[in-house]
């Protein structure tokens, strides 16, 4: 059994998707960010790092998406949500989870999270002012040289897809009009149409 | 034979070691940070995110140090860089290096590379005062509860090693003094030691 630690609209979703999507057994425990339960005890006790997704296994607890990602493939091969026989197919998976992870989804928390990297209020408008262009030029980059369609590697749905689409959720929010990546766009209506993906949705809002 | 595209005192290093200690064939190409050779064509075509490192190899390039490293590790398994029959461990390590590469790295870019998320002159000090206290926070995990010694997943030397090795280097230009942490300033000195880690470092330097 995996015990997923999410909250609704984080990028936990992506592992809940590649959860449901692979077959795994799995419990959802909500973590409150009204109440910052993310920062109590009986929670840092699971993941110190005060965030969400976190995923007690049998053999103990893993964090960081494309890490979870990786293993909810690995531990789950008949699903084939990853290239798991061939290391560079991988490694291309790989690549763009990390780019999402350590490029997109940190452009986008510069929006609501701008005080993991500045005290001064002024700041923090300066840097919510630019994130429409940052998350922008991320998409830019994702639509002209790495989605390929139908989905991220192709032919194949892989553990990219659920992480794309998850992030994709917030672009309007970010002030990033989706008209502009149509490819982009296209694959998060076709992510939105798996039963696994509604389930999921629909679990977190539940 | 794999080509790494590098430029000195960048994250690129941890690739570079890792070539070395898997006994892979490469070739190094430096790109000059000087004349903004990263953004000009010739090397957009190779890398369109205009970063280091990018590595070329016989199926096509490939970014992202997290994929890049634990892509070396599984293209030659005999070098034991990775616990690639435990898709737990394996997570493990990969959780590590993502946090490297979405948390260290990113609280660190703040300092020399704020104008990726503000445009603004002041925000851009505001944001470079927050670094001792952000890149220190990410030791203080990481020593607490991540580095388990000798080496950073314990008895076994791996793909996290020469990571972290790369990012610790950056420690006292963040403003974070190392005798705060005496497991993370230990483990540079090991990891410094090894004759792969001297090698990359004479090949960057010459």
């Amino acid at each position: 059994m995996f015990t997923l630690y999410y909250a609704p609209d984080t990028c936990a979703l992506a592992s809940h998707i590649a959860l449901i999507e692979a077959g795994a057994p799995y419990e959802l425990k909500r973590i409150d960010f009204a109440t910052s339960e993310q920062r109590q005890g009986h929670y840092l006790a699971i993941n110190p790092k005060a965030r969400v997704p976190a995923m007690a296994t049998p053999r103990g607890i893993l964090t960081e998406t494309p890490a979870m990602l990786a293993f909810i493939a690995q531990s789950f091969p008949a699903a084939r949500l990853a290239p798991l026989d061939d290391p560079f197919a991988f490694a291309q998976v790989q690549a763009f989870n990390s780019y999402l992870c350590s490029t997109l989804h940190v452009a986008h928390a510069h929006r609501m999270r701008g005080h993991r990297w500045v005290d001064d209020e002024a700041a923090i408008g300066a840097m919510q002012k630019k994130v429409p262009e940052s998350v922008g030029a991320c998409y830019d980059l994702i639509e002209r040289h790495i989605l390929r369609g139908p989905w991220v590697m192709g032919e194949r749905y892989t553990i990219s897809d659920p992480y794309l689409f998850t992030l994709a959720q917030w672009m309007e929010d970010d002030g990033v009009d989706p008209a502009r990546f149509p490819g982009v766009a296209v694959h998060r209506r076709r992510v939105a149409e798996r039963s696994a993906v509604k389930k999921a949705i629909a679990e977190e809002r539940a």
